[in-house]
């Protein structure tokens, strides 16, 4: 068997392993016999217990991001192509739940480096929600409104109750609503587990019209306020 | 000095280290020592690393759910509520970040018992969100309704682009509402940390604006759907 093939069938296990057991508890013998390799064997193309975990977080975070940017990344109007990477993210985790359990609970079990490597990742995915949020904004006519939280920056004033009206419209509101989005959506994951009968795209379709609709009406200038502002 | 203060003196300094250290690297001595007490004392009075780890965890936990509890609970409409709600999480972890780091970042890197104890108080601060979230939907006049995502259940249908619709209607939609706001706002808290301008109230009011003015467009029959359904 080729080395590469070899690689990717002992990560399959190590995926598997890691996630049931946790790094700490997990044995790179059991992972070897399940692959039905030798111990040695492992080391050689892998090198260490944290090199094998990480091909795996490399190799699963990979996956989702490419799973993410190929359905958000398809063409259409920003928010079908939001919709389209939050539906796919959530066949994904449904999916490989095995895989989530590594890129979300596990990595923050771990030392800095890892941990590193799992918040790029997340930076990718926010940065093109953000993306996708900001067009979907500028898309409808809204641009970012001088004066408004988007100018951002030292310079701008310290939030408050302002913070509501014109609240969704530059760069920095895109990012807040991506932050607020992929938040969700990790949290989701869980809510997705413990509700089998509810589809993946159904999910992200909930998510869409909790966010999406709410955020046109905002910049369509309807904003909730609390009674004593 | 009094036991009970005695404690709570070394618990805040645990709070500090174990936030700037993580649990691993944090050592007994260097919390003795900034406590200006002995190791052996610490030792009696909380009986171990972990267990110092767990009133640490205990006592952050207990004020972020008091801080929740308390804002959400003072009365008025539940949206009213629920911003309240959401602008004392947001001020607790400004004022907090050490708990917050506690409670959100270490807690996942021990063991099963301590993770289980910050899930449940997860499962506490998502109860009280969805019984606002689900007050507010009855306040407006829209119940459950039959056939809606809300009747759940094995015998609901597997969602699909049918979700869409009716979907934000009974406990179930609540639960799923709260899933997303809780989410959210532990990813905003990582926002806010990077935006120092943004108060935390004014953060609590642009996810407010996010997700209730949605919110409440769905319910009265506004319907985000991809043009392919």
């Amino acid at each position: 068997m080729p080395r590469r093939e070899r690689e990717q069938q002992i990560i399959d296990v190590g995926v598997r392993v890691f996630a049931k057991r946790g790094y700490h508890a997990a044995s790179v013998d059991e992972i070897a016999e399940l692959a039905g390799i030798s111990k040695p064997m492992v080391y050689l193309y892998l090198d260490s217990k944290e090199g094998l975990f990480l091909a795996c977080l490399r190799r699963e975070s990979d996956r989702l991001v490419a799973a993410f940017q190929g359905a958000a990344r398809a063409g259409g109007a920003p928010e079908e192509r939001l919709y389209a990477g939050l539906a796919a993210f959530f066949v994904f985790v449904a999916a490989h739940r095995d895989s989530w359990v590594l890129l979300h609970r596990q990595a923050a079990e771990l030392g800095v480096t890892i941990a590193a490597a799992v918040a790029e990742v997340r930076r990718l995915v926010m940065a093109e929600v953000a993306g996708l949020v900001g067009d979907g904004i500028t898309d409808s006519g809204h641009g970012s409104v001088p004066g408004g939280a988007g100018t951002g920056g030292p310079g701008a004033p310290p939030g408050g109750t302002d913070a509501g009206r014109g609240a969704l419209l530059g760069a920095e509101d895109a990012d807040f609503v991506a932050h607020a989005l992929v938040g969700a959506a990790d949290t989701l994951a869980d809510w997705m587990k413990r509700h089998p009968g509810q589809s993946p795209d159904g999910i992200a379709l909930r998510l869409m019209n909790m966010v999406w609709v709410g955020m046109r009406h905002v910049l369509d200038g309807e904003v909730w306020t609390p009674p004593d502002a």
